[in-house]
């Protein structure tokens, strides 16, 4: 458990990352009570310096010994880095926020996000995950509609961004835009398939069932955040040529009948969520206009009449905010406050 | 109703579109035993040259005489003019086939996929409806798996192409994506927000229900096609950075149970539809591969774990093609063959 304290001794690992950049400015923007912070990322990037309020900082690799004197890690360097390294920082003392998806579905993490099951912290044992990022915007948006008329299905169809891939993708979009623009052809590093002007219907990989993972995510992690494994899930997730910001087309079927404008009630009330939903106005929530947004922006609220408690609703968050590195620093947060 | 002749007098009204330059080399590239073609597009238009299997047509703008000894007009020039002139050619012996919304729930007029309901043809009265885009390309997919195993509801969430609102939004995307590239402002004319880089939940006009009329005439031409009032559809419609090729991620419950082999099975054998579903090897239908193709194809065929008897599959075709100026022209050559 994390020890109250005035101030803490925070580690970014992955710090050179696209998250791990979005983890320090959200560190800063809210003003987290650091006393002292320290930069972690591979080989590669160790004795690069990066701002902290106004300060050089030098990144460092990892060692045994790095996590002593620690008191909170946020993880942002992958699974593999995860699964070597937050048992070696919980081990010092160190509460570990790990971003990827390593300890997710382990049932002895919690997997947070505080809108929705902040109350799960108070069982971790060292490491706490962050879930994925399209799960996170949808759970926020779920868990009012599921607290006043239990959702029984969800069919959810994402529209993702490519920084949820990482720098590299984003450089990638713009490279391939740029050339095609210029009648060049466009070179695929990133992913199997161009990605300017295109959709690909393909995030993370393959499993044996045809699903992705990034579907299979939506489904277990939505059941183990919103603590009900009865909720059914069914996912397609899809790239989408937008550089930040995921949308999600999602449908809900409840136990109870709720009335569109009982939903937009319920939404515009709980926390986190924005209400954006004035169609008749050309109103409704952009990727374009959440990049940078801490809130999960919530519109075209409306009556699924397919079935009889039906509700369709379009979800749109900054999938490296609230999708990763304002979550995490949240789950800080609420580790600090108690 | 048609008669039988060796060749046709054909004309194509609202030539100078996207659409209707489709129109024109699918009727020259599937051969249609054209005797004589004629041209017509608004005032603007008229006198422009434009060219049939090499030889020069002059458009014209469109008068009370001008569909005499006219035996088909394939009509893509809005539901307004539609609405004016497809009654005057129909009245003057010509069958129109005609690509607006203006008759297509209009129950006195036949809405027409050659693969789903070709036998709607027999009871035409001169006006046949093509169906909306989005709707044609899903009910290919569709018609197979209801034929085996009736499908009670549908969820469709749609990635469509800026083709599918014209030349000038082809344009808009083509633009703003160059000035936002040299760091100019991104102008918006054709859609109320930025497209590059961007995607709108928001395709047609919104109705008093919060859907748009994209999204109702998904739910309703679908039933009319298929012949069966009881399947369920809802849908949400969103415009992405694409040029060419609309994708749709369909979400289907069945009142039998079918695997997804068996749905894979179906599809390969279906008129019109090619399967191309080898996750594995990172293959799956792109908007990109399908432009200027005439088939629909479906992928990421997988069983729905949430229901019972669910499929999901992820189906995408060329606007323009089959899903606008290929599909008048099959309807054309069902009348002729007949």
């Amino acid at each position: 458990m994390l020890q109250k304290k005035e101030k803490y001794v925070v580690a970014v690992v992955g710090a050179t990352g696209a998250v791990g950049n979005e983890m320090i400015e959200t560190l800063e923007k809210r003003n987290f009570p650091v006393d002292k912070i320290r930069f972690f990322a591979s080989e590669n990037s160790a004795g690069k310096k990066l701002k902290f309020r106004g300060k050089d900082i030098t990144v460092e690799s990892i060692n045994e010994n790095s996590f002593k004197g620690i008191d909170i890690a946020l993880f942002s360097a992958g699974g593999e880095r995860s699964k070597i390294w937050a048992p070696v920082a919980a081990a010092s003392g160190c509460v570990v926020i790990d971003n990827s998806s390593q300890w997710r579905m382990d049932p002895t993490v919690p997997l947070v996000v505080p809108e929705v099951n902040a109350h799960d912290l108070s069982w971790h044992k060292g490491i706490i995950a962050n879930p994925n990022c399209s799960t996170i915007q949808m759970v926020v948006a779920l868990k009012p509609v599921h607290d006043a008329a239990r959702i029984k299905r969800v069919v959810v169809t994402t529209f993702q961004a490519v920084s949820g891939t990482g720098k590299k993708a984003m450089d990638e979009l713009m490279k391939q835009t740029a050339d095609l623009l210029n009648f060049r052809e466009a070179e695929c590093k990133v992913y199997p398939h161009q990605i300017a002007f295109n959709v690909l219907p393909h995030i993370d990989k393959f499993l044996e069932n045809g699903y992705t993972k990034e579907e299979m995510k939506m489904v277990d992690e939505t059941k183990k955040i919103m603590g009900d494994q009865s909720i059914k899930v069914t996912a397609t997730t899809v790239r989408v040529p937008v550089l930040r910001g995921h949308s999600e087309s999602v449908n809900i079927e409840t136990e109870k009948k709720l009335s569109a404008n009982k939903v937009r009630e319920l939404l515009a009330a709980a926390p986190g969520v924005i209400v954006v939903d004035a169609p008749e106005k050309n109103i409704y929530p952009l990727p374009l206009h959440c990049d940078g947004k801490d809130e999960v922006f919530v519109g075209r609220i409306r009556e699924d009449e397919s079935i009889s408690n039906g509700i369709n609703m379009w979800v749109v968050s900054d999938n490296l905010l609230k999708g990763a590195a304002l979550n995490a620093v949240q789950i800080a947060e609420v580790l600090t406050a108690n």
